[in-house]
């Protein structure tokens, strides 16, 4: 849930084994994943991702690189796509909204923007599907409090407010991500290796679901068991070296302009050696803007390194502008003509709330009927 | 919350105040009460009352008594009623809905017999208004997880349930009854003396709301500040003397017929002294029947104590016997009628649920308005 790199709408189960990712789970999990791209790349169409952001700031490049490419990739080979954008979940850590609605639509166009395409992608905030909140009251009668305070991703989130009372909201925070995950039956979920045991609280609630309240189709469960997607996309770093975050201004947003870029990269830390080589343990800082100007270009570091030689950092600098404003501007190009219809974006909006709200009505009404409760 | 005793829809506060109530308090919410109902017998058109119970088993003499008459009694005087049933409270403490779909019919049943009028009054099912529950998620980024473990209901509800993990259903609990009170914009909830702090936890949501996320119209908040109006109906207890219970087999439930009612009746628990007389601390057993008696025909329990006099324990049942089952001819007559109409009934709640997520998406409405969640 964190603002600096795109959350994956996913959390830390309540389980022992959820709070570590053992070298044999890692491995397994790789083989997996690797499985299901073999799978993907064949026929897709057994697959539904949910995937998300929460609506706090302007996409950037870290996301862009994390998971931003990993998605328009998926959804173009044919997994069916649903992204959220978690409008309810900035409220769970901060005192108001904010300017939310400015901050969806930014969203929504930064989306657009990279090649989401709402023809083939459900996008959908938390605040206008109903049938998915109400999913909250079920799955949280399935795990309990200590499960709750024993999650990871709750603790950290915790710690990051610096003394802030933990809310209610943040407490129950992957149970509303199950509700996130399970309302559509997702059964793919892109994360990152750190993330491999968030997914765990939401195979528990829909194992648990089945078990305590039933099914409708008594030859298969209500919902799913959602499997993780291993991202291949590396981590960057900021400008300056550290973990990249709008709030240090160390990053390059989508919507920026090719000229903002050029300053933002001229004030990049680099090192004192003229002599650029590719070395992310010696030289970290010069590494991770080879790293993104590899993964901007499509070419290896090493490479764009032995090509700069004594260029030194200005060399580099100059060759990552160009190679990022190249990269960049299709994507900005296509913002500033969605920026010019609002109407296009609301609609598009629109429309994909209408559709998580039928797939989330129906499940609801599944829900409900493998409780007894229709009436 | 107890299955015993039908539930308020209300819980204990996280503030200090809220866990114990001073004789003062208790006395300005009498005095206060007492107002509320001079303003209703003038004119009850500002008022909206939230009540109502979980549909764990069927309703006894102890819910008539305790809460129906009196809901009975403001819906005739005028005040618009919602009835709640609360299905999804009926997992928070244990692991299957149970025949769920037969305990809320025989619910809704007892409400129609004993004269709740689906005219006037809106009946209503939580697993229906997902607008209601939706709530939950702005209410819970309002509360903090250490008020909702201080909450003295979800304390004693956890310790009655033996050592059973704490669900994160109970936990949230008064975030949920908030949901419930406040969708609606009730005004007014019946609660015990005992129950009077249970009301804060809403009010402190409803003020949180409105400072931290504001307004719709400038002049006013969205969510009222619900008042408690003290019950004045008695405590009864069970048969035997103890706390009145459904498993305890100590009560008389309304759909029992006269027969089975004498029969309990027989089983009552009274004392040696064959001479009657009222004394609540001396024969607590005795004076219970004589109370519940004097409950039945609108008496004095006095005056039948002295009536009966030497009649003992043997008189004293006999009488209670008749005007019980007098005073319950009526209700179990009608019960039989809507018995035979299924139809009807499956309406009436079809008409309550429609009723109450028309109101339910209004405040939805309004909320994420406040909240800048318009898109």
């Amino acid at each position: 849930m964190s603002e600096d790199i795109a959350p994956t709408a996913v959390d830390e189960a309540g389980d022992a084994l959820a709070t570590s990712t053992s070298e044999a789970s890692l491995h397994r999990s790789e083989e997996r994943s690797r499985a299901i791209e073999e799978q993907i790349a064949k026929d897709a169409s057994g697959f539904r991702m949910l995937t998300g952001d929460r609506p706090t700031g302007h996409l950037h490049i870290g996301h862009y690189f994390g998971s931003l490419m990993n998605r328009v990739r998926l959804q173009d080979a044919g997994v069916d796509t649903y992204v959220l954008i978690a409008d309810y979940q900035v409220i769970a850590d901060r005192d108001g909204t904010g300017p939310i609605a400015e901050r969806v639509t930014s969203l929504l166009t930064d989306y657009l923007s990279i090649g989401i395409d709402p023809g083939k992608t459900t996008i959908f905030t938390h605040s206008a599907i109903p049938a998915l909140n109400q999913l909250m009251l079920p799955f949280l009668s399935l795990v309990s409090d200590s499960e709750l305070y024993r999650n990871p991703t709750v603790k950290a989130e915790h710690e990051a407010t610096g003394g802030r009372p933990m809310s209610g909201l943040l407490l129950t925070y992957p149970v509303h991500q199950a509700a996130d995950i399970l309302f559509c039956k997702a059964n793919l979920v892109p994360v990152g290796k750190d993330q491999l045991p968030h997914l765990e609280q939401t195979r528990v609630i829909a194992r648990r679901f089945d078990e305590r309240y039933g099914r409708v189709d008594p030859a298969a469960p209500v919902f799913p068991q959602a499997e993780a997607l291993l991202s291949s996309g590396s981590l960057i770093l900021g400008l300056d070296g550290t973990k990249m975050s709008k709030s240090k201004g160390n990053t390059i947003e989508l919507r920026m302009t090719a000229d903002e870029t050029a300053k933002l990269l001229k004030r990049a830390v680099t090192d004192s050696d003229r002599h650029i080589t590719y070395d992310p343990v010696g030289r970290p800082e010069v590494s991770n803007l080879l790293t993104i100007a590899g993964l901007a270009s499509g070419r290896d570091p090493r490479a764009i390194a032995e090509e700069i030689g004594d260029g030194g950092g200005g060399g580099l600098k100059k060759y990552l502008t160009e190679v990022l404003n190249e990269m960049l501007a299709p994507i900005r190009a296509r913002r500033l003509e969605l920026e010019k219809d609002p109407g296009y974006l609301d609609d598009v909006l629109a429309a994909g709330n209408a559709r998580a709200n039928q797939v989330a009505d129906a499940t609801l009404a599944e829900v409900r009927a493998a409780m007894g409760m229709s009436y």
